[in-house]
């Protein structure tokens, strides 16, 4: 009998839904569709402005694509809804919804309709910063023995300064809240029709830790006394690992989807977090970059090392046993697309369109014909602030060694150079800290559509890098969840080691770095960690300085 | 009797005839036209691909237009050329002619039509950068007493480094050459039969000084053997004041132009030092900007400071009896335009077009709609290098503040900004002199086109900005010299001092400034203070480092 499990991927702007055959690891069929409000930046639905920084959703979107792509991909492959015996959820993060106590997101009642801080704020809302920087003055004054498991600073993305920035501008929103949900787990909950709070990111984004728990109710009084009880009134103390099962597919939402009620739905995790398995990464030394929007690495080790700048270690937060550490760039396709929105001329729109490329195709051919180095031009990857190693939203970019002949593409090849040398720098941190990085695997859509900047990232890093295997890699990763919540007695795994190793794949084409290339990169690196020093750690804080300005 | 001067004014691109009424000053008639191959700074018109850095021109295209404009103007304008009294010229500098000693430039010869060296190199042409260090070097050691005049550093544009260019580069053509003159003596010589030196390339260009004469021959030799006697050699010890007449215009001439043999032709005169009269400055304290593809700036006094890093005082350099002090940025208008050719996306000529205007006027209407502060960014406009007050070549652009929301108008501002911030550094080098520096004018075409980047000028140096009343400012400098040239005999003046009184003239338009923008100004002012010295006196030597990578 043939048994699939599902992959549900809630990625920054839609969900895709996969369906695969768990013995063969064959990808049967899959469906995508954009969240209808996409990311409000700017305006809200309503048409209310939004201020700088900001960045939200609506929650109601999450289950409108939900319900259209689970029928449209068991549609689309053929089989039957009872051979599906798991369900695999992974969803961005920090992607905070308040919620009534059923469940509904505050964004839902009509008095809030025209509220922002209502709504879902995603990953990359940065608003936060102050009451983040709070946190960790706060933290760092009392020597608060959770800090150093971040790398020394609390991110503006994560949980609790999303939800302090409501209780501070939006007092009421915050009063009627019975509780802030990771969307990962609201999803689960509206599937399962009960709540569970994942590991992954409850550890990442929650501050949530195995061994110690949370920070103390005196800590948040110490913060602001309206905080004092923030776990036990807003969140919850009680974690579920990974890799277990979270509930089952109720009839109701077995009415919406056609699936079958009483399907296992597995814990769900970060959709960074989920690749690890789905390249079948089982253990040590073996970093992963997710190259999208932004890039995520991961790394599992059998020791828990505190990194500088790091921001996350989590024990059993990808696989159980292993303590899993994220890094991040906050800033990589984004940027690509950001100076092709921004910086291209005519000329090249009109030269792509009568050779028949797209513009990206157009602007990377010539990018591609230029040696490193030769364009004299270096940048800080710094756009959407740092994430790794300095841990810093208010960092911004940097361009330098422009000349009157520099063109567009040594400006694109720079920005692409940038985020190789972020990459780097994150790899010789966890060196520095001794935690061994031996090998290098890449997924996300950059890895699968984009040699030029697979090979530039290999020739900076110096190392080969392996590409993940399936072009829905975190679906797949999620699907892999799904069949081990379902069991092997249903068909499935009873482990994710076994899982991963008989489901995860990566591709047969391998970049191999050019010892030609690496000896110019390692001077162009040298000079980005001169500059990253200067900017990045205190010796000129003209970014924030100047960030400080724009308010004026 | 109606008396008339007219006014040869040789830019970079083209060259513009006026006819002025030496009595009222009217501007009568005026004739333009491009050189026919322009700059060839990637293509000799051979084909020959050039090295980075190269400028080269045609010197017959100086022939060309000539004899096209002075025919034109004199039949627009419908008068006499018998009642043209005088002639007056001024030109780029240095732009310097390899010639035969009948001052044939060398590329005419045959041979030479494909040699690079044998072509005028214009004053952007900074490949010269490596003999221009090594004079800088030497000097030093030796504790020559010249070099304070030039700011402690001799340019990579000037004719000394150029010429020793062309003898390490090309020795056969620094053989065949029987002098090398500048492009300004060698029109007049054109026009006169007769090569005369005028004081003001010689002294800000040439090396020339009223008191001390040249460097000595034992300097020059101690350069390079082969240079000892390149004074005596290449270039002469005569040097002709300005103010004064260089001589007639010959049979030849007139038959080709129309002109009538015997017109007085007055020195010829740098095309940015010939603003001054034109906008009647006839005293100390009055800085005059000539914005154009880059920026000069002119101030007299009576008395000869040593400004660090400006790069000419030059006794009777411009007005006799005053000292004249040059200093300058490379890339002004030039910066603007790179951005407009290299980062514009092509939504923004679809929006222009669509709303009837030209790009340049769409993208300031979004600039100008920007708060000082408001886009976060700031730059270095060292795009071209920097002429003041660093006098170094190898400096490349640097552009900072970027994040995902900034906008092209947002970087065109800064861009504009970034050039004014380096006219301030310019002022307040002079004040630290001791030089003051009272009042500001600007000429050239940014002046009279743009009024958003004048009044971010007079934000930025918090002073009122008076604007050069001729669109033609230029030519109407040079027109002045002819009427001087002519003498009240022949209905001109006797001095320079009663001429630019009496034709020199501003608009009514004066731009204040706003003293809430000088606030922020000056904040940001101070940012690009600290990054101009960081980068630019040797605390980090990136820029340097990069472009020594571009060769590899």
């Amino acid at each position: 009998m043939p048994e699939y499990s599902l992959g549900l991927d809630f990625g920054t702007l839609s969900c895709r839904a996969l369906l695969v055959d768990v013995k063969t690891g064959n990808e049967l069929a899959s469906a995508v569709m954009d969240y209808p409000h996409g990311v409000m930046d700017d305006t809200l639905s309503c048409g209310k402005k939004l201020p700088r920084d900001w960045a939200l959703q609506d929650a109601q979107d999450y289950l409108t694509v939900v319900c259209k792509v689970i029928p449209e991909v068991i549609e689309k492959s053929g089989i039957s809804a009872e051979d599906i015996i798991g369900v695999g959820v992974d969803f961005t993060a920090c992607t905070l919804i308040p919620v009534l106590a059923d469940g509904t997101p505050l964004s839902r009642l009509a008095k809030y309709r025209c509220e922002p801080h209502a709504y879902v704020k995603l990953w990359k809302h940065h608003a936060a910063q102050k009451y983040a920087t709070r946190i960790n003055e706060l933290a760092e004054e009392r020597g608060e023995p959770w800090l150093e498991l971040y790398g020394g600073k609390v991110s503006s993305e994560w949980a609790v300064p999303k939800a302090w920035q409501v209780l501070d501008e939006a007092p009421e929103v915050y009063a009627d809240a019975a509780m802030f949900v990771e969307a990962a787990d609201w999803i689960v909950w509206q599937m399962c029709g009960k709540l569970t709070r994942n590991s992954c990111c409850a550890g990442y984004k929650g501050m949530w830790n195995k061994t110690m728990g949370f920070p103390s109710d005196d800590f948040f009084k110490a913060l602001d006394p309206r905080l004092e009880h923030i776990i036990d009134e807003k969140f919850s103390r009680e974690i579920s690992p990974l890799g277990s099962c979270a509930g089952y597919i109720t009839e109701d939402f077995a009415a919406k989807t056609g699936l079958v009620a009483g399907t296992a739905v597995a814990e769900p995790i970060i959709d960074a977090h989920v690749f690890v398995p789905a390249v079948g990464i089982t253990g040590s030394g073996e970093m992963l970059a997710i190259m999208g929007t932004s890039t995520c690495h991961m790394l599992l080790d059998q020791k828990e090392y505190k990194v500088q700048g790091i921001s996350g270690v989590v024990a059993d937060g990808i696989l159980p046993g292993l303590y899993a550490y994220e890094a991040g760039q906050c800033c990589v396709g984004d940027h690509f697309q950001w100076f092709i929105e921004n910086c291209l001329p005519k000329d090249y729109y009109d030269a792509a369109e009568e050779a028949g490329v797209s513009i990206h195709k157009y602007l990377r051919g010539k990018a591609e014909a230029k040696q490193p180095g030769e364009s004299g031009l270096i940048a800080l990857d710094w756009w959407n602030g740092n994430r790794s190693v300095l841990v810093d939203g208010d960092l911004s970019g940097l361009l330098l060694g422009m000349t009157l002949q520099t063109r567009p593409e040594d400006i694109y090849r720079a920005l692409i150079e940038a985020t190789a040398y972020g990459t780097r720098k994150i790899i010789e941190t966890f060196r520095k800290y001794e935690v061994p990085v031996n090998s290098f695997y890449a997924a996300g859509g950059i890895s699968q559509k984009d040699p030029m900047t697979m090979q530039i990232y290999a020739d900076v890093i110096n190392m080969p890098i392996k590409i993940a295997g399936s072009e829905q890699a975190g679906a797949l990763g999620s699907a892999i969840f799904g069949a081990v919540a379902a069991g092997s007695e249903k068909g499935g795994y009873d482990d994710m080691f076994t899982a991963a190793k008989a489901l995860g794949k990566v591709k047969d084409t391998v970049y191999y770095p050019n010892p030609e290339n690496v000896e110019i990169y390692d001077k162009l690196y040298a000079e980005y960690e001169i500059l990253h020093d200067y900017f990045g750690t205190g010796a000129n804080d003209v970014m924030k300085r100047l960030k400080a300005l724009k308010g004026l």
